[in-house]
């Protein structure tokens, strides 16, 4: 057989694993990645911490140099080339190499579309000003470091009271900046956390000098240099700063595939399977790009993680290559487990929120339990908060919160085992979780959490 | 129907849970408590960290006196109280009243046996000085910490290298006394780690002035005023000291048991059901008297931790007081994870060793990486070490050890459910456990190490 050409198309995260998987399954392929930025393989959940001053070089986020990658992953590595149109069924795209400008095509047997996700923007005016930063690459993280580096900032305005909102108010702060979040919907950190226990991020965003604003932005200030000097919000009112992030959501970037006819899900991501095909024969898409399924329910959604990300692209990096030798690999879905640092306090959840339940169907109820995080007569023990969301009847853990400064974050993976299953919270109370004063109380917070819902469970 | 009458005999700490168990099932029935010590219902776990003084007032340590466990709980508490007798069948028992001196039958037509254990003693002369202690009463740990609160101690000898001896270690570090372990054993923490694992925990104890010897003790050498000035072992070496403690092992308390035909198991503790019903129809027993079923491969083990009390204690109590009421309860077994602090760093194990499992028949190999504890740029990332214990074919978790400065603890709690459930390490590789840089690695210590497992399991 002669050597398949697979080309990678996108090289942040997802591309680079998927075209390593892909040389390694067969080691003979030509496998060409494709990035139109500079870098590849780059840590962007690292970025805040890097912004905050924490991770002190930049170059520590870089995982693999596209030279690097090639000596020894095995494929080529193009950066600074931007792929313009797909067209599988005559197995070719069209590249741009952006520091030529040179358009040519390619002859691939086979598509990896890893082409991620970009920020969602506000439709504002005056976007592009100099202090406006979104935060997704690593060109946006360096452009807003080297502007902190540069500049003494006062007070910062962030569009979004996501995880992104909360690690760059967080990193903002640790670089004396004042922050106002603009965050119109029902709270900060929707996604993680029901009304129950929202107050507690609230009051150490609060104690720790960052102010949240249930407003949107619907205009721009400008200084006559260009620079952004206040926002205007739909209360009306004027909020002075001298930097503006960008952090209000991401949205797969689709249109590649569009061109192609490749197909979007309800999600507006890419609809793939199990093995990471999508509708066309010869193209396999993972990453940010792409909708995974919710183990919990089946469903299809779009929770555009990084390990997901590196999952997915080892799935269809393998596929792709395995040119129907051996079995194709299957991504297992997601419990969508996932957890945030809001300055001292650990935010974790995993599974479904109650509203989220009720939403596809469930009978569900929510327990909320304050406990302990260690021994309580030991230093460094502090409170957990826990809220297991349970479907009535037969007591299936659907879907947890966990709130607390220590030991809440671990905590939460002890669920992705039992959400995967669908175990009942009976289960969960019968396991026996390790008690050691210096590491956790007699009873874990999450078997006192499992208590209190099979108590609610009896009729 | 009348009241009935329930004896709890022992009451450190399964026997106070059994007893408040049997008034929350029953409130009518008469609960009697009897324990021959001053104190109910300590910490014992806590003792080694008020001794060290983490835990600064010997209060802390006691959750209920027995006034206030009569206020809230509801049974009758008998202190400084001594069964002497048992006769189920007769419905009686004997109580040696320690005060008084008194013996007087009383009659039960319940009994919960919650004898608990003894430290395990060296036969050795002299045993009996005033600077020797055992390590397993409030009373132990009060009379240690008050000779050290009263003495300056140069150096002590400890007797055993398990995980009281480690957290006796520490503790005498704390109070700045230089330790000799003897442990004739294998080695250190035998119980938690195989040979691969153990380096990192006799490299911490050596960097922190703990020397570990592979001696016995086989006799003491005294003061003329009867203290014990140093130590004498097997390899004919004379190790001085002004302290020693015995932390080499508990052993179950049944001979109350045996005097009433009440069966222990292979393990020499007392043989209980899932319903904690010893042979006897109308005895209970929980705690650190009974030996439990291992969920692995059902075998009974005698696996005498806090959390197993706790809980074999509440199917004891509401099974003895239910009468025919609702259903029986049922003990769900032990993975056996337990976690101990060795100075800075955290050991945990949960399941088997490997050759715990080959002894179980087992064909099984194991797997052993090193990774990190959070996003290898953050500060405080530190290794992490795993083992897995894998069954060779279908590839099922079988146990695990893991070691590290971070987060080693709570992650061996995600294997509990696993191994609980006989899960594959390729379910264990499949889960999406939580990636942020401040908490985990983008691939968790517990993914890599089953990734590892997967590969070397395939043929």
């Amino acid at each position: 057989m002669p050597a398949q050409r697979i080309a990678v198309i996108g090289g942040t995260a997802s591309g680079p694993a998927a075209a390593a998987q892909a040389k390694r399954t067969d080691p003979g392929a030509e496998v060409v990645l494709f990035e139109q930025g500079p870098h590849i393989s780059y840590g962007a959940c690292e970025m805040p911490y890097f912004v905050a001053g924490e991770i002190e070089d930049a170059k520590r986020l870089i995982k693999l140099t596209p030279e690097r990658f090639e000596q020894t992953r095995g494929g080529r590595v193009l950066v600074r080339h931007r792929v313009v149109a797909l067209d599988p069924p005559r197995n070719r795209l069209t590249v741009e190499d952006l520091a030529t400008g040179e358009v040519r095509r390619e002859r691939f047997d086979k598509f990896i579309l890893a082409t991620g996700a970009r920020s969602l923007l506000p439709e504002l005016d005056g976007l592009d000003a100099p202090n406006v930063f979104p935060f997704r690459t690593l060109e946006d993280a360096a452009a807003l470091r080297a502007y902190l580096d540069e500049r003494a900032v006062g007070h910062a305005v962030v569009f979004g009271g996501g995880y992104i909102g909360m690690e760059v108010a967080e990193a903002l702060r640790a670089r004396e900046v004042r922050v106002t979040i603009l965050e119109p919907g029902p709270g900060v950190l929707h996604a993680y956390l029901d009304d129950d226990l929202r107050p507690l991020v609230e009051a150490v965003l609060q104690r720790r000098g960052v102010v949240v604003r249930r407003e949107r932005a619907v205009a721009l200030d400008h200084h006559p240099g260009g620079t952004v000097r206040a926002v205007r919000t739909d209360r009306g009112e004027r909020i002075g700063c001298g930097l503006v992030v960008v952090a209000m959501g991401i949205v797969p970037n689709t249109e590649l595939a569009a061109g192609a006819r490749i197909r979007t899900g309800e999600t507006g991501a890419l609809a793939v399977d199990a093995q990471m095909r999508t509708n066309l024969p010869n193209v396999w898409a993972c990453g940010d790009c792409v909708e995974v399924e919710r183990v919990i329910d089946r469903k299809k959604v779009y929770a555009p993680l990084s390990p997901t990300a590196f999952r997915t692209a080892r799935v269809a990096g393998h596929n792709a290559a395995r040119r129907g030798r051996g079995r194709p690999t299957r991504f297992p879905g997601v419990t969508g487990a996932s957890a945030v640092r809001v300055f001292e306090l650990e935010v974790a959840a995993v599974g479904l929120r109650l509203r989220e339940a009720e939403a596809a169907g469930y009978d569900a109820f929510a327990a909320t339990i304050r406990h302990v995080s260690r021994g309580a007569s030991m230093p460094g023990a502090k409170p957990v908060h826990v809220r297991l969301v349970v479907e009535r009847g037969r007591g299936r853990l659907l879907g947890a919160e966990l709130v607390g400064e220590d030991g809440a974050a671990l905590r939460a993976d002890v669920l992705v085992p039992l959400i995967r299953e669908g175990a009942t919270v009976a289960r969960l109370r019968d396991l026996d979780l390790i008690y050691t004063p210096p590491f956790a109380p007699p009873l874990d917070p999450l078997i006192v959490a499992a208590h209190e819902a099979a108590r609610r469970l009896r009729p």
